[in-house]
């Protein structure tokens, strides 16, 4: 009940069913060397468990630390970047300006806002490994297509792209220099967000530590049913199943929170962020006629509960 | 005597009654098995339970720790919202200059300002997911309320707005290129408050860890009375009640401050804060006459205690 | 030795003498039942007190970290303060510029330093609750008195006026369009310390929080006597006492740390950060003649040694 | 399995082998002692060796905290001289602006982001102590290289040719007085980033804390084999090596990622990513000619998977 | 073997030598009553310093953290403040620019330059409590000492003249207005730097907090020799030295940590720091000639490597 409704504990449990399953394996083989062999001379003190037990919270909650940072921080430039998509777009529709409002500069205008749109699902496409121009065809020209075969990094390309407009734009006096200075700041905070982003998705988690806390955890299940047989008797199976359970748990979590962009259902929802800015910067372009929903973003909440 | 007098305890203890009722009528069950039937083997070593309660404590401190966070930024960003939105108003009514003073400037001016403070009251009642032109309808004229028709998130389009009026003073004159900029950034830092706020709005707490530490929970108060019962006797249920209500509620306030919009009386309050930049943009306008209250805000602390 | 020589360990002590003395004649009561009624039976293992203290301990860190914060984030808006100050005089005294020299724009400098002074103090008292206006008479003319009197909140109702003189001196052409942006930005800058400020002191600590670990502590100290009567007899009332107060002295402590504007002698120390700006900008002015200490501010230290 | 599948585990404990060798030496002597010559006096409770654990475990959680900080920092700081580098490149190519687009101001821009890819190399090789000249040669002209000569610290000089260019390029009209500023601004955040890089290099992690770490786990592996004899009897040998090569991975890891500027596999990968900003800015030339990769940078995850 | 070669654990030692040699003595003493005098009643189970010991733990994890915090910060400050030199010089040389290159812009170049090492040098003395004017002698000329003799505090001075020279060259157009803004954004810079120190300076760590830990501390080693002498009899003296000079240590550690800027070798090396500006910044007047040495600073790493 303290959870939202939806969530599906099947779902969370799916992810560490083998691993459940080996120590319900192991526990049961202890129970019966015990119970059977009469093999009692294996019961070790708690104390030993316990240390290792302490130990181990410690470990994971550095480490649960980390990797919740990481999360949070592709969570919150991702964000970055809703904020600056939508202020480049404001920056443009009202910065941009032509004697007689010229057919050309409206056209300006749409094509930049687009490939801003364009650049948020190239960049998401990108981080996750995917293919970084299919999603973006419709919102960009052939001239554009063409220029982003020739880049790596498609959306380092697309930025460039902004700012050799922004110095047509400036030459044909369409935005004056002071406007296109505070223009190229946004470009360079979109540079900044888009950097993070990719520092996220190269750097990988110390895989000391992985390795470190993965074995402790090993030893501790290891040891756990000695440490409580003597004590639980038959009830130690589910005991040592439900509290292996829990911390392999929350490695596992760690583990998915540590690399926000694998293309997994608990990363960073790159996609439907775009597609609110897709939204967002189309009404501003009084283009996009979505039907008047007073709610906040009902469908969007139920897409990314798992996190 | 610890606490601001008017917390009302019973407040904080309803949230968990039908926990700590559940947990006392099992407390009260093991007892009467404990006594009654002889079951005494039940008993089982305290370091079991002393071992699970260290590790719920690591776990509880590590979600209170980013609960608390994301509930500390909900109110740092409309801290920063009080601070851009007394900065616009400034700006606005000291840039802004016309030659003659004209009428239609001072009518800017103040439209202007009430938009912000429509910005405002909009934001708050969108991300708790009610009405966003609810409470606005006098702040602005009809024209700008069939321009947000056709948005589906308010703010962005009161922003743009803005934007719009900004790019229409600077055509006008009566704010030169370098103000323009600089009014702009202030929209700048406004979006991004904005889109900081949607952004804990729509991000779910890991729900790993939630139900991780909930399971936990339950595990510790399962086996707590079996830990304590051959040393504590009838004073067993008092003991089991009061630790595990010190758990629960240690966990139900991470609930609910991980999600400071929805509505409830533990929200980062953003109705009262949107009343204060009311107040004080309004005086700021010459319009607004409060009597001269010197002590800060009395009824303001009275209403949001329980935070 | 480990401390400055002259923090009064009875004025620390004092805070929690009721407390102190209630846990000691609950330790003597305890004292006496066992060892006078021989009521022994009440012993208890020492792992009970043992695993409450350990999960208290780990509260405490969690309170006194954030309480901490707070604190520290106060006095790092305070030294923003100090900075902006100083930054404001600079940029007054070299920006402003006339043909002559004019005698008006030297007054316009030294009223305009003379405020930013005003304001320092005005923030300190509106922030402890007193009188905003008390102090800063000397510094302000009556016009501007009576300007403040429509504000409820007297600091933004100063800040108003800066960017209105700001206003003024661009028209007079005192300053040129860039020089007012950036003082404008310096004027930007304080109202987000002021209003940070402002947000600490408006936003109770988690009343929750607060609760739970006080009924833990109860709770742990209710326990303590019976977990080491056994072992220590008649030094475990020292020894309860010295423990209890341990705990007690640093919940206090997070207690008033994490209110740090409330007229205590823990508070920020205000007043004495705007004597100093007081000082600097004054000398900035040429106007006031402290004989030349080269120590650093030996006075100062004194006054706010407890934190 | 919750590894990538490419670390070498024998490299991991490839750098605790002779420590490792040392401990199994101990336990097998404590060993032998306690069965061939039943000295098995020397057992102590496992109480000892847990508290010292625990303890142990807060430390090094404090240590390991600091040392990923500083880790982590320094990858923020290189992913903020990438982003910066995109910034210049672009900020170059779309700011300098001649009448004819002459050829002197092409070779302008080539040489200017190519002095910056240079300022990268030379930053990485002068961060790990090695020539900071060496990897530069072919991406500046001889009068560039005379210059860094009367230098100690290249990367200042190099910037401080960017500044020199900037004022040539403001001279001869090329850029506006606004692009000389912006441009210098992404200077003045190089600059910074530079700064961050040399304190990291140059601040020793507190060599007390250190030393204490150490000497507290020198204490807990000496305690533990008689903490553990008598539970485990022969299993002690591969228990003790077990714990103590947790601590000892941990803490070695610690030491490695306190100092990411050492040349050593762990390091922050500073060539690669100067590479990735050399293919990067080198494309927005248009002068390198990549094959179309779409997948993001295989090689680059290939060389630095250690961290 | 994992601390840097030359750090002399003599040293180390050295500052907790006095309460080592106490805790020693106490220890022998109880020594010699548990044996002689056969008064093993005193004996108490090992439990009561394990909590102690876990309590203490916590409580220096959280003490040690903030004095890390402190340490650190004000080192990214003084960080700071090298990047803002060297930025302020390259700005100073790049941007100023007479019709003729005269002798008298050249001159103004290498006295502003001198006057921000002198900035340096001037803040890092009066931080320390010393005099302020002593080094920087020959850096400034007469009119600046007698201007400096007026002041209290000589850095704002130094700032303040720096405010006036920029105001100078800009009435004498040999830097445009935007470029005055620029050079202001760094004197502002460096003022938060200054500030920032000064807070570091004048703050005193909470005072409460280090009386509880040290009186935690005190009663947790008075404790520990009856805990463990059952167990270890005559190896009890050094067992209990050992871990109390671990806290000790830690305790020392945090309290040298804390305050940076005392005159203490373990201080933030602002002369050092200090000396390094001065040689980058003489270095691009193109004045000092340093040898060529590649090796980045080896005398530095010498002078504080204790830190």
């Amino acid at each position: 009940m303290l959870l939202k409704k939806n969530i599906p504990i099947k779902y969370v449990f799916g992810k560490i069913k083998v691993e459940v399953l080996l120590v319900l394996l192991y526990a049961l083989l202890v129970e019966v060397m015990y119970i059977n062999i009469h093999f009692t001379r294996i019961s070790i003190p708690i104390a030993v468990p316990t240390m290792l037990g302490t130990i181990l919270s410690l470990l994971l909650a550095f480490r649960s630390n980390q990797a919740y940072d990481r999360w949070w921080e592709a969570r919150t430039l991702w964000g970055a970047i809703v904020n600056d998509s939508r202020t480049l777009a404001r920056q443009i529709l009202n910065f941009v300006d032509t004697p007689y409002n010229s057919v050309e500069a409206l056209y300006f205008k749409e094509m930049f806002v687009k490939r801003q749109i364009a650049w948020c699902y190239s960049l998401g496409q990108s981080l996750r490994g995917l293919n970084p121009v299919q999603e973006v065809e419709s919102l960009l020209h052939s001239g554009q297509l063409d220029y982003l075969e020739e880049f790596t990094n498609k959306p380092v390309a697309l930025l460039e792209l902004h700012g050799e407009d922004l110095h047509r734009a400036y030459k044909a006096g369409w935005i004056n220099k002071h406007q296109q200075i505070e223009l190229d700041r946004t470009l360079t905070r979109l540079t900044n967000s888009m950097g993070g982003c990719e520092r996220i998705k190269n750097t990988v988690f110390p895989a000391t530590y992985s390795l470190y806390t993965h074995l402790a955890l090993i030893l501790f299940i290891s040891l756990l049913p000695f440490g409580v047989i003597d004590v639980f008797g038959m009830m130690m199976v589910p005991l040592v199943v439900a509290i292996a359970s829990s911390f392999l748990l929350i490695e596992k979590m760690a583990i998915h929170l540590q690399d926000p962009f694998e293309n997994k259902p608990t990363d960073t929802p790159v996609t439907t962020i775009a597609q609110t800015i897709d939204r967002d910067l189309k009404q501003m372009l009084r283009e996009y006629q979505e039907p008047k929903i007073l709610s906040p973003k009902p469908q969007t909440a139920a897409k990314f509960y798992i996190l």
